[in-house]
């Protein structure tokens, strides 16, 4: 049974994601399509619209097969912790193939620019600390350094997508038995692209801008109807949405009640920014205008945004050093038929220990989650259901 | 200039505290009543119904000269501590008297038993612990053990005002030149009477429970109209009103987001509390109920509530142990002219630094309260005022 692996965030699921889903199995000739997807924290340091029970459902009615959650530490994290805990689930679950949305390049381009990276990581380091410029984010100086190196490289490598394919792709050179690379080309919108389109391929981002925070009218419902298919439009129709805006105030009273040195426990509180952060805090009124009066040119919004993830659910520099090792355990959200004869057929081999349901038995496991899936049922108190415990694969 | 000392919460203010100023002055023969109040978290360990500035506007219009802050790591405290912390308070203030609640007992025989009981310390702790019987909550146990020490005694040690009244005489007889002692019995209520009552003198508990959670009617507005002095009841019926329902969600988030092992940082986060409090956050939907559920035997609802506002506040152990040693500065809240005289005569012999206005530069001596400041105002988000920060005394 040939399988290929996506990662994916669903956020929520529309039909750019269908056609990745349809894409993937046709160039890769893959049986089964296994889609590793961040639970409740996203990578751009958001909490997801809805929650990864239902956001597992889209999944398994666009056509995914398996559905496999990845774990907050590399979810809510920049492009190579993403790609590293997602690569090395897919590697543990035995996946053939990956395919990922490019915005340009196709798989061999990726596959050599991988190979070059690694092969000279000590040389870009030494580089990258050379053109160091603290009026920069670290992904601009970076993506500079790499043009400078590469100067022949045809394809960008400061779009989101092409920097998370290039991890993927580094991180799968890591492992013993290289997974085939595919890429597929992104239809119709660019990623950030907030603008919902006619062609009915709206990005996600646009798509949740018309759901939260605005009151939908017929007209703007008929567009997100025609923007995706119709589970995900009934799921995002009748589940309890949120946003960062539903998570303020508990972030704000940890941040009001944490003493600077406290702050300094949180991973990736570094450089100062928790006396930014504390300066801020008590005026302002919303997330938003919270991120807004401490962005400044040296840390990007997204950056700042997954620090708030990081102080909302207390992850520790201690245990976050630990956590990004490698997951600790393949837990499954959701198969089809498919899926489940993948699953009876490849266990025994399988790398990591498969967690079906989460229980008192293997709760050590899968700890950082379950927190953060209690911190996410506080977004919408007594309408989000239970995150771990005792809950069952979507069939 | 005579002073009289009196050690209050008003949360709010009524008519029995009124006659309690009148007979402070009255049995005293003071110039000038100095009040110290619990600031927003108090004894019985609640948030104020009304914040402290409210409270002190109600405390100067009802005779008080001076209004001084009780600190937070001594105001939600058991009454040692309690009366460990204003008792040194009014020492630093030159005071010459202090004038208490009773419910039964002259101040001689709170003279006598503090000695009786500052004598034989020692004694008293092994009994204490011969007795022990983890069937009983502390304040029980103690009350027994005390009462068989002394057998001719005839006042109660068990009645909440006794054993404060006991607390300030202990602790007054441990300072150099003790104040002199003054009761007065409280009249028409009993402390926890939750019954408004027709002679006008209803507990600030029977107050609170119509302020709170109750749609308050014309006839109930009109009882409470007639239970407490016009400027206290134009106080509670137009400024923001808090309860530990407020701030619910902000303690049901933090005992989510910490570990046991971080919980056990916590100041009285002992004997294994924390796994109870983990255990039954998740499902609890109130405070109410959450501390139902936590509650047994051997811990009262005064001490779980207490323990609630130490983890809301994340006062931690190592902390608490200088803090409580003694206060670290007079935080004055307001004065009347009489007031304003005695602290221009006396201001030089405090043994203690005042403070006028919480400013960037003595906030050092004043950390915990400002943080407790900022978390009581996210009580009601936005209606609130700032508490520390460049607050001017009320005059």
């Amino acid at each position: 049974m040939k399988s290929c692996g996506v990662v994916v965030e669903y956020n929520p699921l529309h039909n750019g994601h269908v056609y990745h889903l349809e894409k993937t199995r046709e160039l890769s000739g893959a049986e089964v399509v296994i889609a590793v997807m961040s639970g409740n924290f996203l990578q751009r340091g958001e909490p997801a619209i809805v929650d990864k029970w239902a956001r597992t459902q889209m999944a398994l009615a666009a056509g995914a097969d398996l559905v496999i959650e990845l774990p907050v530490s590399f979810s809510a994290q920049p492009a190579d912790y993403f790609a590293k805990g997602s690569v090395c689930l897919l590697h543990a679950l035995g996946c053939d193939a990956i395919c990922f949305g490019s915005e340009s390049g196709d798989s061999k381009d990726y596959q050599q620019m991988a190979h070059f990276l690694n092969q000279n990581e000590a040389m870009i380091d030494q580089r990258f600390k050379e053109n160091k410029n603290s009026g920069q984010t670290y992904a601009t100086q970076m993506a500079q350094t790499l043009e400078e190196l590469t100067p022949h490289q045809t394809f960008s490598l400061s779009t989101p997508n092409n920097i998370l394919g290039l991890a993927y792709a580094r991180e799968n050179l890591r492992h013993k038995n290289p997974m085939e690379l595919y890429t597929t080309t992104r239809v119709g919108s660019d990623y950030h692209n907030e603008e919902l389109m006619e062609q009915n391929f709206s990005s996600a981002t646009a798509i949740r801008k018309k759901l939260v925070g605005n009151q939908l009218n017929n007209a703007a419902l008929e567009e997100l109807r025609l923007s995706m298919p119709d589970s995900s439009f009934k799921l995002v129709t009748s589940k309890p949405l949120v946003s960062w805006e539903n998570y303020w105030s508990y972030l704000k009273y940890q941040i009001e009640v944490q003493s600077l040195e406290e702050l300094r426990t949180i991973y990736q509180v570094t450089e100062g920014i928790e006396y930014r952060l504390k300066e801020y805090v008590h005026e302002a009124e919303s997330f938003e205008q919270f991120i807004s009066l401490v962005k400044n040119k040296r840390v990007s919004w997204v950056k700042l945004q997954r620090l708030c993830v990081y102080i909302l659910l207390q992850l520790k520099k201690d245990e976050m050093v630990e956590e990004i090792k490698k997951p600790r355990a393949i837990h499954l959200l959701g198969f089809s038929p498919s899926g489940r004869n993948y699953l009876k057929e490849k266990k025994k081999e399988f790398t990591l220990p498969l967690i079906t349901n989460v229980t008192k038995k293997n709760k050590s496991l899968w700890t950082t989650d379950i927190k953060a899936g209690k911190i996410y049922q506080m977004g919408q108190m007594g309408l989000i259901k239970e995150q771990d415990y005792y809950r069952q694969p979507v069939k």
